[in-house]
């Protein structure tokens, strides 16, 4: 599956709000305009909206070096909230670290309005192989 | 803020349609029926509502320890997605495992329809003292 | 390669003074005594010290469970450090949360004289095929 | 206390043979020569290894960004391993992304033989005011 067809299959993603901003071998950007509908009590986006957005550049990253009609699933990701989540976009930029045969390792940077990084995560993804 | 009130603030919660299922000190348990919006590619939830969940979940259990008044914000979370989130409903347990004056860590585990663990998480919470 | 077997080939652990404490199905406790040498600034083990016995414990839960002649490598792991690792005996106790073919999940929690939770740890391990 | 103290003081540090290679703001690396010791069962270094010079870079590198007498403690970190450790020599590169008056968040590479990343941390490490 291609990365734009994976992503559009993401139901989550588009509840979000969030659009592919930018799609390379190895690194994939989304891009989330804030809403409040998003957000925890203080308004700053939720943690859980940060990881969301984060996870999925990062699989789609570690797709995008994947031999064509793999799939990708999760396997476990770490994210330090390093600053309140707040202002008007957020960009979540995933990168392929190591691009394995079945384990990658990718990581996400989420930074809001072009200059403050809200967030970093480390992921490991797997990858799926196509349905016969 | 106690948990309830806390909880009834964070509007990605009220978007998923998750309720408090249990709350006692240093445990919190959040509920949230299965909702096509919330899924990734395959139907399953994504793994950025499973971590938001159960980082709500964390949090909350964190906050049952703190004394009145306490905010708390996430510090960092590692979850890892230990089977696909298929189900009906969702329950997200947070435990505290140290609670401290500062820093408190906790895990989550979600589990489907009351028996299958679908992903477990480890994370770190952070006091914040009441605005004053 | 038995748990025996592979702990014992661990050079780290015999540097160490590390010991096999208890092998059952998923669960194997290495035990640990305190010596300087293993500390940090503090006078305390230092956290390298009990990611290693944390990890070693992990992974050879995660073995315990796999088929016969596989091995066992870590993919990723997660330690928070709770406690300062003051003491005379520390035990890490690995388990197994989710034996799979491929991927196994697993904690190790590591106790100082048999009383105070220094660290806990969630890690991810991969099995490795027996050599032909 | 600063960086070269905290890290001659570190016991587990002169233990492995690592020694100090590069101290400047914000970062701090680590060089380790292989010794078998310091290995698991295939000869590569331990994951333990590993995680304990790039915790040890991560924490340095925090040092050196905070006030003088300050101490420094590791809070939590994740480690992915991403080759296996074989080489001559290992160089951990701590980083700091995020500065914090009592929370700092760093990254950690271990780099075998100049060119082979076969670790990444992502950690949270926490000041320790001087004492009195």
């Amino acid at each position: 599956m291609s990365v734009e067809e994976l992503f559009s299959r993401q139901k989550l993603m588009s509840l979000f709000g969030a659009t592919l901003a930018r799609v390379a071998p190895g690194e994939v950007d989304i891009l989330l305009p804030y809403c409040e509908d998003l957000a925890q009590q203080t308004g700053a986006l939720h943690a859980g909206t940060v990881a969301a957005i984060a996870d999925t550049a990062a699989g789609l990253a570690a797709l995008s070096m994947m031999e064509p009609d793999s799939g990708v699933v999760s396997v476990e990701f770490k994210v330090n909230l390093l600053a309140p989540a707040i202002g008007t976009t957020f960009l979540a930029k995933g990168r392929v670290v190591r691009a394995g045969r079945t384990i990658s390792v990718c990581t996400a940077d989420v930074i809001a309005d072009g200059k403050t990084l809200v967030a970093t995560m480390l992921a490991t993804m797997m990858r799926r192989a196509p349905r016969s």
